[in-house]
């Protein structure tokens, strides 16, 4: 199993304090040492660092941490590999553009039998995880349903997307993050949660290392900031945990559907 | 205009000392202040690490100096932007993936009267620079000509895509530097030339700032590295400058065509 990180925000916020929680988890406090990546939008554009070594003891995972890139969407992923090599190739997220956008996308889970479901033509996956190739999928069946060309309502294509991930989930394990820079999905097997942090801004503390924010100097009151994660990274504050099969979609931080 | 840096080697190697000079020119003995971009495969897979800030105060450019990664297959942009605003989603180099395998482009030169030429469907630009528009539309071109699947020789595609450099180079300047993560393909507008290296190896001084690197102690006998730049990046070697619609493809350090 992997552990997934993600955020939504309507100003652009650095996540340094959550990402310093996870990456305890690949290697320290948790066994996913095959690797890790981060992916910070920045307006359309997007960049990813990854690595395939431990986070815990990456130079790259310490640059993120001591280095605030500010970003309305994150999608962030450490492995523990189960399906297909240690490979950087193999390492989350996983990028793809599609009408002129990104689109990001991270895999917690393990799925069997997919190999005869997951057949793609104009989206095919570069490593060997049934992460990719389901991905590379769903890329696949939304255009074969939308066609070259974004719709007006881009609801309409996450909808779709949470039907493509209902019957991925019945080949296992299925939690998943996808973001179009704009957007950013969250669908839940059975291991995610997430929290949305407003005015008025509290202190928090990090459950796998010894670190405390005080999210009221670091944020303004207008400020709307969402954090997605495998389990809960902090105490003292309340995590809204997803049911098999729910899934949410999230903007500015915002709940838009879910 | 902007610099380009490439490496094709036969065991991975790192780039840090080319990289270096490069950064340079980004901010202190060059203009191009306009964002930065280096993309390093390993195995089938490729990171990207970009800055819309000067190379030359970038703090990731900090770390790509520090921290060797090493790779068969480099490509590297400096930008001074001309067409398209300074943001992350103009900063070269660009991938899109194909038949499984990650393409990675970054061009120097402008291009003008573009807008009607390139038109393309399946590979959308994200940002607004005519170096995007240009790519997309090659890699349009490059599947209307060769299908869904990679046909068994691949030099096929390289001296098709040649044909699109040069209706390109119809308007403006384009040297270009495009990799499949195991072929690296160089062409020539005005500005570009290469060095092979191999043993015996010898010391060389960088241009751009006060460094020397002694081959022979970074190297075995066996080693063979092709660099690919702009302008020469070092003194006392001889470097290869290609004329106006010159082109090159290299795979693992050696001169495939051209």
């Amino acid at each position: 199993m992997c552990e997934l990180l993600a955020m939504s925000a309507n100003v652009p916020t650095d996540i340094v304090f959550s990402f310093t929680g996870l990456a305890e988890r690949g290697g320290v406090t948790g066994p996913h040492i095959d690797g890790w990546g981060i992916t910070f939008y920045e307006g359309k554009g997007n960049r990813t660092f990854k690595d395939a070594r431990p986070s815990s003891e990456s130079h790259v995972a310490k640059l993120i941490k001591s280095y605030p890139i500010k970003s309305e969407v994150v999608v962030s992923h450490i492995r523990q590999a189960n399906r297909g090599g240690v490979s950087l190739e193999n390492t989350h997220p996983f990028t793809r553009e599609l009408w002129g956008q990104y689109w990001t996308y991270a895999h917690n889970g393990q799925l069997s039998d997919y190999q005869d479901k997951f057949i793609s033509t104009r989206f095919n996956a570069v490593g060997d995880t049934d992460s990719e190739m389901a991905f590379c999928w769903i890329m696949d069946k939304v255009v074969e349903q939308f066609g070259d060309n974004a719709p007006a309502d881009m609801l309409l294509v996450y909808r779709f997307i949470a039907t493509l991930a209902d019957e991925i989930r019945a080949l296992g394990v299925f939690n998943m993050i996808l973001s179009d820079g704009e957007h950013l999905m969250s669908y839940c097997s059975n291991n995610l949660c997430y929290i949305t942090r407003c005015a008025p801004f509290g202190k928090a503390k990090l459950i796998d290392t010894d670190v405390v924010i005080d999210f009221d100097k670091e944020t303004t009151p207008n400020d709307v900031v969402t954090v997605i994660a495998t389990r809960p990274l902090t105490k003292d504050e309340q995590w809204n945990v997803l049911a098999a099969g729910e899934w949410k979609l999230f903007k500015k931080g915002e709940l838009l559907i879910g």
